[in-house]
């Protein structure tokens, strides 16, 4: 275990003022298993930070290692102009599974999981700590990738600027199930139910600057999001 | 044209401070058609703003109507206690087209579109406007349920809490196409390319309450974000 490995040492994590879920608290879910397994499973992270009282929201990607989750600092250059080392953040991952069709609009809602992480993004520069967060961002995004390209050099580790942000103040939201609607309404001749949707890969394109006779790749070839990371 | 309504007067966005894409600004767009094109495909935004110099993210559904971006206003309930009428967001909507898969760990990347807004939120009170907007919020994400559902009554109307946000002061980011590698890397055999990813509908899921000879209505069997929204 390298020195910025830590155990999750926590199973549940504590609410505070900032993370706990304020609206429809009962969708609300503290468990670490589960925040880690949305975490996980999504591909684009949104964070806010603040600069001059002004909220900023940029997508960018991310990697997670242990208890520590890992995002590509260029979108806070911004940012990090005016702060040193840290910076607070916000950072949300949400995943849809689905439109939730009532019988009243009213009533009309989405299934999904989202996480909401509080807490310093710190800039990383141990160069050990760098690399293995670049490692997690790639196999983050595609399982057993990381093997497989050429790896960072020198350069381009330098040339990253890679944030850490301890998983500590987090809450998770789930909505799952069919749509709730009022008692009167469930006589009316509407058709109700979940229509689920789900991030799929289509054919994958190769480039064309390849040279002849490179295999797909058995990741790509079965490349599915929801068997890697799905929750039970 | 109701009085809420307005013409969308300008066929590209004017670069502001906060608003300029200051990172690979070749990924930029400031053209309306395209920005609109982006939100009106993707689901799900994410709500940008500030209490005591602390940054908040929070998903939330939202529709829009010619040049003003609704959003559900529930989530920012715990931002409007400070503030009465209207605040300061950044509100972000991000769609991911692809995975970009490079020779390079270093040049591994997504194909995506997103847009970034700036702007003051104000709560709707207008009852007319509410209404649209609540209407934009069902069409939004399945076009031709309006009609099908019980509209909102008086009371359902007047618990939900609407922001509207003018269109006014954003910008797209979009990346397309294949990975640009190092040309050293280009001999490489390493496969490269693009896996494309898109937000499928599964088969829906009829609730168990439902009466029996309900059809499934067209817009649900035949559901395809991409048909309706994607861009030529």
């Amino acid at each position: 275990m390298n020195n910025f490995e830590s155990e999750c040492n926590q199973e549940k994590l504590t609410a505070t003022q900032r993370s706990q879920v304020k609206r429809i608290p009962q969708r609300s879910n503290y468990d670490r298993t589960t925040i880690y397994q949305i975490l996980d499973e999504g591909l684009v992270c949104h964070v806010g930070f603040v600069v001059d009282n002004q909220p900023f929201v940029i997508p960018t990607a991310y990697g997670r290692i242990n208890d520590k989750l890992y995002i590509h600092g260029s979108p806070a250059s911004r940012m990090l102009r005016s702060v040193i080392g840290s910076v607070e953040v916000c950072v949300t991952v949400t995943l849809i599974d689905g439109l939730v069709l009532a019988r009243s609009a009213f009533h009309h809602s989405m299934n999904y999981r989202s996480v909401v992480i509080f807490g310093q993004a710190e800039i990383v520069n141990n160069s050990d700590e760098k690399l293995a967060a670049l490692k997690a961002f790639t196999e983050h995004v595609i399982p057993g990738r990381w093997d497989d390209v050429r790896q960072p050099n020198r350069q381009e580790l330098q040339g990253t600027m890679v944030l850490a942000l301890p998983l500590i103040e987090a809450s998770a939201k789930i909505r799952t199930g069919m749509p709730k609607d009022d008692e009167a309404d469930y006589d009316l001749p509407v058709w109700a139910g979940i229509l689920p949707l789900e991030l799929i890969a289509g054919n994958p394109i190769s480039d064309s600057q390849l040279p002849k006779n490179i295999p797909l790749p058995g990741y790509v070839h079965n490349y599915d999001r929801t068997t890697h990371f799905k929750m039970e």
